[in-house]
């Protein structure tokens, strides 16, 4: 009797911390005979692409559990409704079958906890007994029906320090202007409201933080932005991504669409368009952006110890929850205590995770709408706690190619 | 007698580091009564804008020595000539000797040595008997006269590190695309260079490095990168801002006309410049391109352990050079052996570094033109040594602002 593992959807600095939780946990208790795991998601499984990891030395599985990025590859592959077409549903199972799967865990986003709660119906109703069971990850932190999502809080830690740094390189001058700094996020604030956690001196950094939940008032935008700059001759500004109007158009798309003198479409997203704003209105013309990029979700030297380490036991409860035939589920974090802060697993359905988003709740941003509240500032603050102890070799963390 | 202080050009994340050198010498053998330190460079001395810091704490003082970016500010002011004229000579002098300077400090890039080497000039004729040293310091490592510049291993291992996962978070798909990292580095090559550190299994992750010492062939790079992607269905690039065809033109913006007080043309966008290339000629249109920004020169996060200290020394020598009356002088790093690696400081004339620019060696170029050596390596490797012990608050690097 067998296990399979497998990652979808973008990658995290820890999505791997869970693969080696899931591996470490039944070297341990030799639940299941092997470890298989699929490659680049269902779409490699479908081509069997399926190497076995249950012979991987723990020299390695722990350089797994601190290599960034889908050690098994990835993909962003959505499986039809079997009630239309079964035709993958049976090629899974049948591929399962020759290899005596027993269980099969997906780590992945709101997309992948749909396959979850598909596979998982198709297994049923054909009374397979197999345990489709998956497993939570995405820096956007949002996923409904967990606390918080693996992967968020390195992150989170990530953004807060290039904040504390960027704000720092950004007054050394006389005239220093503006600085904008750009986070992912899709269509959620957590990412960018991590950016409250850089502080001197008990006070943010950033001037403003924009979320993409509280549509931005251009007028209101630049007047901020103004009357901040008269006070400190410097403005540091944090901008999601996913910004809207008040029309609910993304900002960035605005940027896409206009062109230079030359007829070039502007490159960039959000931070450009409110750079350009700003230069337009006369406050400054020196406006510096910074776009943090894939950087955000990659970046294990600076990732959260309590983030790594709650991946990698969501991967271990994952084997004790399939000893008890669970499946459809997501395993969810439940907060239990936040000073001293605990946690514990709970189990929900994985149909109610499925394309689902769990929104920057309205009453942590500040009522002028350009800044968070101490109830975000207390809620981030214990997931980017810890220094982890990854591998380093010459001065670099040491990671590892599974392919 | 006291002496004096003050920080110039671009911020790097060990410039305060050279600082707390010189106070935390100074402290200890208390050769100077005070340690002042001039706000913005030359430009705040010039308006008194002085404060004194002998009195800071050994605590503050340690965290200073790991606060990234000028904690006084910086400048990129250019003094006169002063045989044209000596009006801002005669005001700075007069300043020192109200406060009874016997040493003037400073802690810059070419343009600043060039300002040391007028001053101790200018103090020469005039018979003032004051000492005005140099103390390097740039990330683009391009000083003539010293092995390498305090902050350059700090941002030659943010970048080595970011090639790194960037490069695991590019390769998770199927259909993975090209990755375009971009470098500062102005000119010269050494930050581009640097990413060779990133490596795995002892082959560097950048299948290609375009450096500003050699000009790129726009059809052997589209030939290049063709190939590649046809062998390997993913493409991995570092190339440096300041890259140039083959008529000595940027690339990066060839119509660009802003330059900065010292004629520097600025900067940017050669990556997405590429990603033109590369989509128009067909090869993908998956193309990334990442600019890391300034996060390159304050990423104290990920800095380097024998940066800091050797920034740090540099500092502390200052103190002594001082003392045998050295003048006009920029104290330089001396390797005196590579494995195990030791360096020793030497002084050369400033007026030797002034305005010139240590290019990348030729000869460690490959000669497809489209990499590095291992001379490269070796030379780069020691430099990015260490893991700093920065003071940790919340779980993020603690650091100070001095005003």
């Amino acid at each position: 009797m067998n296990c399979l593992i497998a990652q979808s959807g973008g990658p995290t600095s820890v999505i791997n911390s869970s693969l080696a939780g899931v591996i470490f946990e039944n070297n341990a208790l030799k639940y299941y005979k092997n470890v298989y795991a699929g490659l680049n998601g269902i779409e490699g499984i479908l081509k069997e692409k399926i190497i076995n990891l249950s012979n991987i030395s723990s020299h390695d599985l722990k350089v797994l559990k601190y290599t960034p990025a889908s050690a098994l590859g990835s993909c962003r592959y959505k499986m039809k409704d079997f009630n239309i077409d079964d035709t993958e549903y049976k090629l899974f199972f049948s591929i399962l079958s020759k290899l005596d799967i027993k269980s099969f865990f997906y780590i992945g986003g709101n997309d992948s906890m749909d396959t979850v709660s598909q596979l998982s119906e198709y297994s049923k109703k054909h009374n397979l007994d197999i345990n489709i069971i998956g497993i939570p990850k995405t820096i956007d932190n949002d996923l409904t029906s967990t606390d918080h999502t693996p992967g968020f809080g390195s992150a989170a830690k990530y953004i807060a320090t290039l904040t504390l740094e960027n704000y720092f390189d950004s007054c050394v001058y006389t005239n220093n202007g503006i600085f904008i700094l750009e986070t992912m996020g899709r269509d959620t604030g957590w990412l960018a409201a991590s950016a409250c956690l850089a502080q001197v001196d008990n006070e943010p950094v950033a001037d403003f933080i924009y979320l993409p939940e509280m549509p931005l008032d251009i007028v209101k935008f630049l007047s901020d932005v103004s009357q901040k700059f008269k006070e400190k001759n410097h403005v540091f500004i944090v901008v999601s991504e996913g910004v809207k109007d008040s029309c609910g158009n993304f900002l960035s798309k605005k940027s896409m669409s206009s062109h230079d003198k030359f007829g070039h479409a502007q490159l960039g997203g959000v931070g450009n368009y409110l750079k350009d704003l700003i230069i337009k209105s006369h406050i400054t013309s020196r406006v510096k952006v910074l776009e943090l990029g894939t950087s955000q979700r990659c970046s294990m030297h600076i990732a959260s110890k309590t983030d790594i380490e709650e991946a990698f036991f969501l991967g271990k409860s994952a084997i004790h929850y399939s000893r008890d035939n669970v499946t459809g589920k997501m395993i969810s974090i439940k907060r239990t205590n936040n000073t001293p802060y605990n946690i514990d697993t709970v189990l929900v359905n994985a149909h109610d995770v499925a394309n689902h988003t769990k929104y920057f709740p309205f009453d942590w941003i500040n009522k002028n709408g350009n800044h968070v509240t101490s109830e975000c500032y207390n809620y981030l603050k214990p997931l980017i706690n810890g220094t982890p102890d990854y591998i380093l070799e010459n001065s670099l963390p040491k990671f590892i190619k599974l392919r």
